[in-house]
């Protein structure tokens, strides 16, 4: 397998595409309607919600089923805005596009919108984080782990900071869900996930809010989603994403020991070129399976290219930012110069990775690097 | 086949799901990505754009995905109420829940809302759309096709008057798209369609806005579908969705000469109880396979119950009305009394369905009719 891009999107894991199948020829109803072929459908959503809840130890009740994780932040910011009386939000640097472009839009209805720092290993800067709260600070926005570095940040510390300043916090957990424990997600008030990322289908995620708060729905008489999100359950893919995420969280320990020794055996074989890369981000022994590399003197389009062209994908950054062509809002929030976040690429493994394809992959990088010589 | 409830929702086609499984196995990539995984992924995306456009002959530089019909109506709402500079809205009273909840969502922003009535018969009173006309009025949005009496609304007739007075038009084309021809949509200035009200899969849709249209994205920033939709696209959706929207396209006569013959077979079956029923809304040589029907002193929620318990399945109305147990504000807006609304069933047909299985369904509406004496 030459794909090395699973930050960016999965394909379906064979058990998921069959919960699909099965889901769209037997459950096939409007979850709304009241006859038995909805109740079937309802029944099959409301089983999946459940599992879900278990699964993450969180209130079924604060469960909304979206159409993906972009949807899911831009939700989850619009109810969580307008909760406190404050107008004022803070997100990190490194946030998701969704979540930079939402807090962009509240702008022109009158929030401010601050960014707190990274630390030059990714890590929000706490200290500045406090200094950017404000008597009118109403929302804190901070992702669990970073699309592009896999930086864990640390939440318990957000919301220990939220608490005692009596801020919302959201977290967006697209990157870090079916990685790695979410045991500090069950503090916050709201977060979100995505399908795709962990093989279940592209075009479903989950927003979770805790039920006990009172916000007001994006659109008002929704009927769906206990007014959260409205439009059709799309049945078939909530089960289908609700098997991916058992087949995740149920082999968390095993696959983070997989991650890790993908991630040894890379940097075992980049060694001849070791003193022409810096890794950039999560290290070695962090679960998260993504590996960020800049690469001295090798532009990332070139490196990504270059692998391309002999069958391997990785990227140069974030998917949703691809189209931009500038270099990663994140790196430079680092405090990467220009040039060298040029350099960045990034490595993305996948569960079902061999030692092998990782040493392929090597070799092709090494061999990259060694013809600019 | 005992469901009749299409209108509400349908199972996905075998070429659809066919379309589904091979492209989530074979362009899983993201389509934003510039490796190989991803160009093939986004191949396919336009391949599907350039094939919906040719299918509805319209220009595929105004075709966003979206996450189904829902989404495209509150995006189209957003983007074109801002355009002008207006504050007035005029809407029909048979709208879909999605366009009222928008635009009562805008009156909090600023905007006024109107509604045109409805005529007996379930037609929009274009007398009564002429005169809610004001120097503000900056949208009209009229549906296609409603979704409980599957009356066709006579947008060329809105477009006359929509040009006149200057004013942008959007319809949503959810119950018409792939029942009728919609040479008319070519005159509007937005439509929303969806995938799964045509045997394509749930949780997908398009909003198709005029691509010489000026006008603000919903979020800024994106880099999706021209900024129009933010999140990683559904490519198996939206290529089982293409794969749906082609089958009934390419097959409209037949489909449409089929739907008349059920429809005239029910009624026909129906002979005996004649007395008691009334159709509401669409007549029997309309293609649209709805048909609405008030039943003499018995509850339409007691209808469809004993229909269910004999294993048949229609609705009382529109599915994103249901948990409300309200009787359908269309009906109401027809001039329908309360006591009469709540007799109304709604029978929406399949294009599997044979004469036989309408045949049986009513016999079923009979017997429960016969045993309420």
């Amino acid at each position: 397998m030459k794909y090395f891009d699973f930050a960016s999107t999965c394909p379906m894991s064979k058990e998921s595409l069959q919960t699909y199948i099965t889901a769209s020829q037997d459950y096939y109803g409007n979850t709304e309607s009241l006859h038995d072929a909805g109740s079937k459908a309802e029944t099959l959503v409301e089983h999946c919600r459940t599992t879900l809840a278990d699964l993450l130890k969180i209130e079924k009740e604060g469960i909304s089923f979206t159409s993906g994780g972009t949807e899911s932040n831009i939700l989850a910011i619009h109810a969580l805005a307008e909760i406190n009386r404050g107008k004022h939000i803070i997100i990190s640097a490194g946030e998701h596009s969704s979540i930079k472009n939402v807090t962009t839009k509240l702008m022109s209805f009158g929030f401010e919108v601050s960014e707190v720092s990274l630390k030059n290993k990714g890590i929000i800067d706490l200290q500045h984080l406090q200094e950017l709260i404000r008597e009118d600070t109403s929302l804190i926005s901070i992702q669990h782990v970073n699309s592009e570095t896999g930086i864990i940040q640390p939440i318990e510390k957000v919301h220990e900071i939220c608490k005692n300043n009596h801020i919302l916090l959201h977290s967006d957990c697209v990157q870090s869900f079916g990685k790695i424990d979410l045991a500090s997600i069950l503090l916050v008030d709201s977060f979100s996930i995505s399908s795709h990322k962990i093989y279940g289908p592209k075009g479903v995620g989950v927003l979770y809010i805790r039920p006990s708060l009172s916000f007001r729905p994006f659109l008002p008489n929704v009927t769906h989603e206990s007014g959260v999100r409205p439009g059709t359950l799309n049945t078939p893919g909530i089960a289908a994403f609700t098997t991916a995420a058992k087949e995740m969280i149920m082999n968390l320990p095993s696959l983070q020991n997989h991650t890790r020794e993908l991630k040894k055996e890379l940097l075992k074989h980049l060694e001849e070129v070791k003193h022409k890369i810096e890794i950039i981000g999560s290290q070695l022994e962090s679960p998260i399976p993504i590996i960020g590399l800049c690469i001295k003197d090798i532009s990332g389009q070139h490196m990504m290219l270059e692998a391309n062209r002999k069958g391997f994908c990785f990227s140069t950054g974030s998917a949703c930012q691809m189209s931009n062509n500038a270099p990663s809002q994140t790196l430079l929030a680092m405090g990467l110069s220009e040039q060298k976040a040029q350099t960045f690429i990034r490595i993305s493994f996948g569960r079902d990775h061999t030692l092998n394809n990782v040493r392929r992959l090597a070799s092709v990088i090494v061999e990259v690097i060694q013809d600019e010589k």
